[in-house]
């Protein structure tokens, strides 16, 4: 079957059961055989499908449609979280998208449900929200810095998939992409912030911290990846050390979740004919 | 004076005192020269160094800074909101802005003093906020509709003079502009939206209503303009007959604001020669 055939989504999608990330190359570029100037032309060229598709859904929204989308970015320091919302969420028009990147919970947050400053976030009918980590950090980082007893991380993967479902069920069309990087492309990322002055404000000491405990975030990514892969809403595995394809590949993904929504625009709820004469009456 | 040598800022400012808007055109391209095609050049010019001074904006804000931008955008239907944020500020990363139109206020918010919904969507340190119609309605619809007592209105001008006084004295630059059309150019654009289908969810029956308070809403729109143009926010009249123009305008007050503001890339708070030794030691 050609790429064509079988649509990027269904390439990327992780199969169900164990997830071992170091069977997949980060340097992949799978459902793409062109070169990085293709790909950079092939984003290029979703700005408008994407743009109108994105329009029909705000469009649907003000016209008293309930539907949504929601795209998680999850990944590793450097992964390129942000390149994405960059480069292929800012192909759309700002105002249909609600953006959040969420942090170490503030000392409110921690107060609540791990999902409460989540469901805050979510994208309202018409939007396509994105979160720049999410609930997921529930059960990552929480696991990885034993951060909240393991017996109820452990509980935590079911209530994430019982709320997505709650979402899927409510009209929001959820995709999450995991930007797979290799250990080496993120040494190669974090020398050059400490390279470029104009990058030390993206450094922190930090980061090699987090590095230093990659074996145990890995772990924790595989058991999530393989604990909430649902078909409500599946876990797509997106080769990201090369970052013209990773732009691409979740531009494409965007645009598949959108088209899979068959969104029309809205009929008039008024009578054309009525308003163009109320209006060219009409005396100022 | 060329028009290289007076900002656009300058140039479209609002001299004190009264406001007659009939004596401006609002097919007028004030402080540039050339052609639709060129302006829409001078537009897709501005994408690299605005993107990076918006960056820079946002490096400080992370680095703990305290300035954002505040991007005001006033003017009757049809007369661009939408059309500025998608095309002047979608040439910036989206992570970097804070959008919210206002809308009529909800039973919530029309229980707190008029700001306080206002308040809660200004923009954070380093962020571009942006307010497609704001607190300016306040004075407007609130006056033309009598939806508040005359004397309640008639305090709210000083109000919001202070209200955006503090605003700019706690780090927040605020740019004003009110988008200007001809009703001619009004009642084209809201038949085009009659003639399209796809146009059909923007437009709205008491949109018409609204036009046949054309001259209310001049009176009130220049009672704000001349009550509310002060040095520390001071409003921009920019005419927005030409859709080109209008965007143009909008983006380069933008970059202008932006200057001004003499961002520089945050400096390293660690040593960066210990980091890299840090990172380039570390074994996974």
């Amino acid at each position: 079957m050609s790429s064509r055939e079988k649509s990027l989504t269904e390439t990327l999608r992780l199969p169900a059961g164990p997830v071992d990330l170091s069977a997949h190359a980060a340097d992949d570029t799978p459902g793409f055989g062109g070169s990085k100037n293709d790909g950079k032309d092939a984003l290029a060229d979703l700005e408008d499908p994407l743009s109108e598709l994105q329009e029909r859904l705000f469009a649907e929204g003000v016209s008293g449609g309930r539907r949504s989308l929601l795209l998680v970015l999850q990944g590793m320091d450097t992964s390129g979280k942000g390149g994405v919302m960059r480069h292929a969420a800012g192909l759309v028009d700002p105002q249909g998208l609600h953006i959040n990147a969420f942090k170490a919970p503030t000392e409110e947050e921690r107060g609540h449900d791990f999902l409460w400053r989540i469901s805050k976030e979510l994208p309202p009918a018409g939007k396509i929200g994105i979160f720049d980590r999410s609930h997921y950090e529930d059960v990552l980082i929480a696991r990885v810095r034993a951060l909240v007893p393991l017996e109820r991380i452990d509980l935590r993967y079911d209530a994430i998939n019982d709320f997505e479902k709650r979402l899927v069920d409510e009209g929001t069309v959820v995709v999450k992409c995991m930007l797979h990087i290799s250990p080496e492309k993120q040494l190669e990322r974090l020398l050059e912030r400490l390279d470029s002055p104009e990058k030390h404000w993206k450094y922190n000491p930090g980061d090699v911290d987090e590095r230093a405990l990659w074996p145990s975030y890995r772990d924790a990514y595989e058991l999530m990846l393989e604990r909430c892969n649902t078909d409500d809403a599946p876990w797509l595995l997106v080769p990201a050390d090369r970052k013209w394809y990773r732009n691409w590949a979740v531009a494409t993904v965007l645009h598949e979740a959108l088209e899979g929504m068959k969104l029309k625009w809205p009929e008039a709820d008024f009578d054309v004919d009525t308003e163009r004469q109320r209006l060219t009456e009409l005396k100022l």
